[in-house]
């Protein structure tokens, strides 16, 4: 596949490399860890960091286009080694524009524990309509088989286990790993809402010190939040 | 309603604008979480964080007028969503000059497990006297109806049930939501107030897990305490 | 009394400056807390952080000369609330050079446990003789007389009755307060010590929490830890 | 012993700088604690940060050329205590390159609390093959003996009889004191393999708080994720 329009790509490009600098920045990932993606609008490849590069270093120009079948288009870089994750997150709903993974301390440590992050607030509930969840575990097969892209399948079997909306619930503990989550909108935004994730996952940890018994706000109160942020009737922000 | 005293507006734009910068730079707030507002002398109206702006492009005249009827004045922007709490706030002590909402860690742990910060120490008796309350939750009618209007009255209503005073106790949990407090000087010291607010709330949530049994400092420690800085026998801080 | 060194007076005030702004830039200390105090050669005085004014707004020429019974001398500033405190400690040791008090957070946690912070290793033998204690409540009167005092005097009866040196345990939690330190070095090397206090206090809250039946490491152990940096034998630095 | 490849050692003390600078930096040391080293090609002898010199006053040329046999060589400056530590590690595994020592608080926590630090997750995983070891206290006569030499027979005897390979897992809490951790690269990897121990540390605590049943994670996705990373078939990174 040859990409088309140059424009959008070194755009993306561009939307990505300043995505993941802010990732870093925000102290969401050490070293090399974590990764952005953004996808173009015929959705035909998205542009994802490069593998193992650390982050001072990296140029717009590395950021690597990758098809949905996880082909490197046009470089001989490395993508991200979750990029087949990417590419499947991508595939099931159409409506995701960028996806964000990390290893931040306190959702890594809900992922560890293998344990959904309830909802037990409204900043919680002002960004992610009831619990963040956590995947079962890959099996064994899963793991030594094609293992970036069982961990995408088992992200999908999760959600459509439990119906969940990738809007709605945009975001995901995979167990034993870390947090993923997307946007509708941006890289940009993507990046936010991870810092997001991080914050509520540092704040139900605290809440379930103070409080073991605490489980869930009420879900009049969440649903009232989420709407207020989200959907027809959202009156939060300016207009449009 | 059309405000007359420009220089007066002008002022408490540019003050509400430096203590919101200030929530911000004191990392009690994410994104464009938190809000700050100051009333004006004669209490007519006072000025408000915008809702949804980041607060890296917020300028000075962003800042809304707002009557205590929520009534916004002389702009097309919307105020923060939480608007109708801190109008009732303003109208049920004509002491109080600044309030501040943030969503910081802490001090979010405690409101979601429905509890009171108790008074463990003198860091929190130099600056709240007793506990900082946990309110009720709202009732699900409360939620689906005036929802930032019903947030103020269950603070109101827990104030009087209560019999606490919104001077010596300048802050309050709304449960499963997050801190609310308030200055009788001014809007820079109402966020100095929110940060120590967050601070205490940290310490106590150490202590707790520390010595679960610590409940409450002596009362005549605490005593002490305030009033070593606050009303007519201070003596902490410089003549004036 | 009339301090006649007027270049040991300049430079005791710019050393205590210099100490608070490390406090403060090390974040032991919100607002206007905590204060450092270091004594004149021939202690007939010494100069202690002014009460209640903000550090980004402190003078060298604002550091408080008072004597050894808390008379203020040559200035109209009042000295920290905290003053009589300082004066009970320098008298009690003529080795004691610097006096550190703050509220660092996991300092100010175990105070507010009333709980000793064991040495559960190196980390704090290095530094501290064995544990760091936490003294008993001011009693009823103690508060309501001469608070500060009182306060002195309370761990000048802890160290008395646990035959406690203040060399080899230059630090005390004053229960439901926080933590005071010391130094028979200088001004810097006390903050050093107070930053070191609380990085103690922060890994005894961790170790705890992993293992709660954990208590004070061997105390052999302790022993060569302290005695490698300190005393006759200490081989740890550089040859003077 | 004289050093003939006086190029070599002029780099190899920079790059030890270099480290020991990103080390201070990077929050895993206060003050004059932790130290790092790096070893010659041909094995005869490494250069290991001074004892006791602020961080902020460290010249490159203020890095100890020590032999294996802990004498210094060609300057008057003394090396960090901890040097007998660093001889024998180097001596047991002639793949070491470089070693670091801190007291970073979450890994001294886990020292002090006499665990090993479970792999509880892929961060750990793709760094650390199976948990981070803590030894076995020194006894009363390794202590009072050649205390640092003793530490590092302590670890070897504990790799020893785990039979654990120093390249898989390049980690190790000595008990009651904390982590040291080596790189078969480069110094500046070995304080990178630092901050990631710390970070892995951390994440654990928190996991085990959360969920305290939670013990390893599937050793066949540990063993995934570091060969992801590590070893022949490493797919992690830009090919070389």
């Amino acid at each position: 596949m040859k990409i088309k329009d140059r424009n959008e790509l070194e755009e993306l490009q561009k939307a990505v490399l300043e995505a993941n600098l802010l990732l870093y920045k925000s102290k969401l990932a050490l070293h090399t860890w974590g990764n952005v993606s953004a996808i173009s609008k015929d959705r035909s490849y998205y542009v994802i960091k490069p593998s193992g590069i650390p982050y001072e270093k990296m140029q717009f120009s590395d950021m690597v286009p990758v098809d949905l079948e996880n082909n490197v288009l046009e470089t001989n870089l490395n993508p991200s080694s979750d990029t087949p994750t990417h590419s499947l997150i991508y595939k099931v709903d159409s409506r995701i524009q960028a996806i964000v993974h990390t290893h931040s301390p306190f959702a890594v440590a809900w992922a560890q524990a293998g344990k959904d992050i309830p909802a037990l607030g409204t900043t919680h509930a002002d960004n992610f309509y009831g619990s963040i969840p956590c995947t079962n575990s890959l099996s064994d097969q899963q793991i030594q088989g094609e293992y970036e892209h069982n961990t995408g399948l088992v992200i999908l079997d999760h959600f459509q286990k439990n119906k969940l909306d990738y809007i709605g619930t945009p975001a995901v503990l995979v167990k034993e790993h870390g947090p993923f989550c997307w946007s509708n909108k941006s890289a940009e935004d993507a990046v936010k809402l991870a810092m997001t994730f991080e914050e509520v996952a540092k704040m139900a940890f605290y809440t379930k010190v103070i409080n073991p018994y605490q489980n869930q706000a009420n879900p009049i109160l969440q649903k009232k939040h989420y709407e207020r942020k989200h959907g027809k009737n959202a009156y939060y922000g300016q207009k449009k």
